[in-house]
């Protein structure tokens, strides 16, 4: 094994906690700060999610939403309407107050803003030409959390949040399905993550909806990430906030909504799905630094003018490129590289330019190859999307390795403990939740499959649905 | 004049506060919120923000800046750490806290975040190799103000703010004149505002600052903006905060720092430059949307045909377009949009289409022309640069013959009444205190000219330094 010449982190297998945080840290991604599970977004971390948010952007436009921003807090009338809701986030809000302010007008921080969004919609939608309202926001949320986790759980996170306002029941749910689609697609296109989707149980579904689906992923610890979710109301909301609208027939009607989101803890996902005992392993699309150069003798000139020459031809050809020639040890800077998980190193010395030649390491699977600098763009773009491939498929397979098909209960508690994705069919929430209380497992989807077991082998009743269930963050 | 086909706004001249509100809700902009002094950016609103963002990240990353994300709070102790700061910016704090904290541990909602980059640096920096870092970030801050008006002033506002460090005082000295000039170049290319810049005086610079740089622009009544500063901080936080670091003569160094900032102010700036008694006018590169397209009797075949014609062209060279083929009657459309500030529209029927015409209406100055659909790319790129140069050159003149040179204190009384920047060489604070007690006239930025009088005419002292004054938002 390569020695380490800088950063030393905990070996994933030995603790996969201490891993985390240590790549989280020494990557550069995040920092803490003073206050308690509130963290500092670094560059290296911030440029992820600014490349996560690039990606929805365009996607959100694609399919006719539109940007907005809602305050802060929200009133405690207003946050008190919808009382299911409520009682889902009370135990955790924050509240905003000054030296000027009374007890009795306490604000509340936003934890999610559903209410908002509904006091705002009821104002401007009044027919139905005013639908379907298709908003979204990129924000800061606040929730009191007990135990934090950099990115996977903090007092403060960043998010989008997407609230739309339809004339129907189908387009709504049409809505809610399509925008979970769009979720698992950014998991294929961009994270070179396999999401599991599908539909949240009763005891896990979002205080205040009707369904919640969730894009569910796998980490290297067989341990399940809830990575984002899309939320069908119904009525709900409509009906507590009156979110009503004359339909074409002049009759009074109330609106259908849904809401969705995915936030910065998808950063946490891409560490703990493709990191290893090196650091950060980053899939190509999402990373801020796709190719970086590093120069080996590079106080010859030649050496240097061929590494700003390659960097400018990188950058024109549209690739995120950095060229390091600093004054620090090849060794460093390998290293240094590794740890960040940037995709591809380019190396070379006057030999290799002596053969018109560079070596790129690979650094998902540690491979290295000598190339011609005369197609290096086309190499580049080639081993990029070779890259992003091979990185979905590993993924992939560590999902179906770690799905197990459980029909008898006995077997649950060894499969469990291995780790990975259970999937048994069951009589529904009794069963769900002896499970949780024997294993500390949840329902994570309910699948979309045919039952494969007739009766639940948890409850000896009949089975009603097939339901994927893990350990999870 | 024009009848108003739907939606009735205070003339300009008759309130111009009301004017202003007036234009942010008709125009769509922004609503209020359920919590006084908080309000929601709309989507046409956002989006104009959004602009201004994307204008500016290509500038800060084109001058070697990365962007970052600091906690949304600040521990009381981290706060009291540089006292000037603290007492600038304590009146109006905001706390957050939750039903499991105790009032010991309130934490500060950011009204600004020097003391949390002050901290992270600290930590980051220790060598003449880490410098300089050149950070910034896009976020919401909260300021207990008492009384607030949509994007001038609130207890809530979305701002960026740059902070950066050096390792000597000309690096972090040009940043902080060199981030002036990228705010001055953003109102000439983008909000056709012509912005003076300056030092301000000590009773005005920013609290912990050893110089603060201002952008003033100047409204159509009469009244300066500050529209964005930049600080220079010499060692003052570094030395409160212990940022410091190993120069190459492995000396210990304090460093040299700076920030700067503009907020969603500069919406308001943009609405109250440019605005008329229809609403908003927008400069062409800021719109949301470019060019509206109205067809005229659009049940019609063709019409509707070239209309979805003409936007798949507009759209495909780059220009933000619309389309609105709603069963609005024309004349409402033209309303709506003329309130909305969009710079051009076209609008044609049959008759212009046998012709093979269009008719462009130009909001700003009120103009109409046919012209050819066979070059409209062309016609609507040459109109775009067009508009954004008059409106440019329009603005500059509404200054130029809004500065008056003063050498009498007995004329300052008329001239300020009467609206506009005066320019008079004073004594420095004293007479600068007086002039706010007299007239409310405050002190927008020292220029960096000669003195216009030798004898400064408030205190007759000795004249120092020129002024310009001007009653402020």
């Amino acid at each position: 094994m390569k020695k380490k010449l800088v950063k030393e982190i905990t070996s994933r297998d030995q603790d996969f906690a201490q891993w985390y945080t240590d790549v989280c840290l020494k990557a550069e991604l995040m920092d803490y700060s003073d206050a308690a599970g509130f963290i500092i977004y670094r560059p290296y971390g911030y440029e992820i999610w600014e490349n996560i948010q690039n990606y929805l952007n365009k996607e959100f436009k694609r399919t006719g939403h539109q940007n907005v921003y809602m305050p802060l807090v929200i009133t405690e009338a207003l946050f008190n309407k919808e009382k299911e809701h409520v009682e889902g986030f009370a135990p955790e809000v924050a509240y905003l107050t000054s030296s000027f302010s009374e007890q009795e007008d306490r604000l509340i921080v936003r934890p999610t803003s559903e209410v908002l969004f509904c006091e705002h919609y009821r104002k401007i939608i009044s027919s139905y030409r005013d639908l379907p309202k298709k908003y979204n926001q990129w924000c800061n949320v606040v929730r009191w959390e007990k135990t934090t986790r950099p990115f996977l759980r903090g007092k403060e996170f960043l998010w989008q949040e997407g609230h739309t306002v339809h004339s129907n029941e189908q387009e709504a749910r049409e809505e809610t399905l399509g925008m979970l689609e769009i979720y698992k697609e950014m998991g294929k296109n961009l994270l070179a993550i396999p999401f599991v989707t599908g539909k949240k149980t009763e005891t896990e579904k979002f205080a205040g909806a009707l369904e919640t689906y969730s894009i569910e992923a796998l980490m290297a610890d067989g341990k399940a990430l809830q990575s984002g979710t899309t939320h069908y109301f119904g009525q709900i909301f409509s009906k507590a906030f009156e979110i009503s609208f004359q339909d074409q027939n002049s009759k009074l009607q109330y609106a259908y909504q849904t809401s969705w989101g995915v936030s910065t803890r998808l950063i946490g996902a891409v560490i703990m799905v493709h990191g290893d005992d090196d650091g950060l392993v980053l899939p190509p699309y999402l990373a801020p630094i796709q190719t970086v150069i590093i120069p080996i003798q590079s106080q010859r000139p030649e050496v240097m003018e061929t590494a700003k020459n390659i960097e400018k031809r990188l950058e024109n050809a549209g690739f995120r490129v950095h060229l390091d020639n600093t004054n620090r040890t090849p060794g460093w800077k390998f290293s240094e590289y590794e740890m960040k998980g940037v995709p591809l190193r380019i190396e070379f010395g006057p030999r290799d330019l002596a053969n018109d030649e560079v070596v790129i390491a690979i650094r998902h699977n540690r491979e290295k190859r000598n190339v011609k600098i005369a197609n290096l763009e086309q190499t580049i773009k080639k081993l990029l999307a070779d890259i992003h491939q091979k990185m979905y498929e590993k993924a992939l397979a560590h999902v179906q390795e770690n799905t197990k098909v459980i029909k008898d209960y006995k077997d649950f508690k060894q499969a469990i403990e291995q780790g990975g994705y259970i999937k048994m069919s069951v009589a529904g929430q009794e069963a769900e939740l002896m499970i949780k209380e024997d294993y500390q497992a949840t329902a994570r989807v309910i699948l979309d499959e045919p039952l494969s077991n007739e009766i639940c082998p948890v409850t000896n009743k009949k089975a009603t649905q097939t339901i994927l269930f893990a350990r999870a963050y």
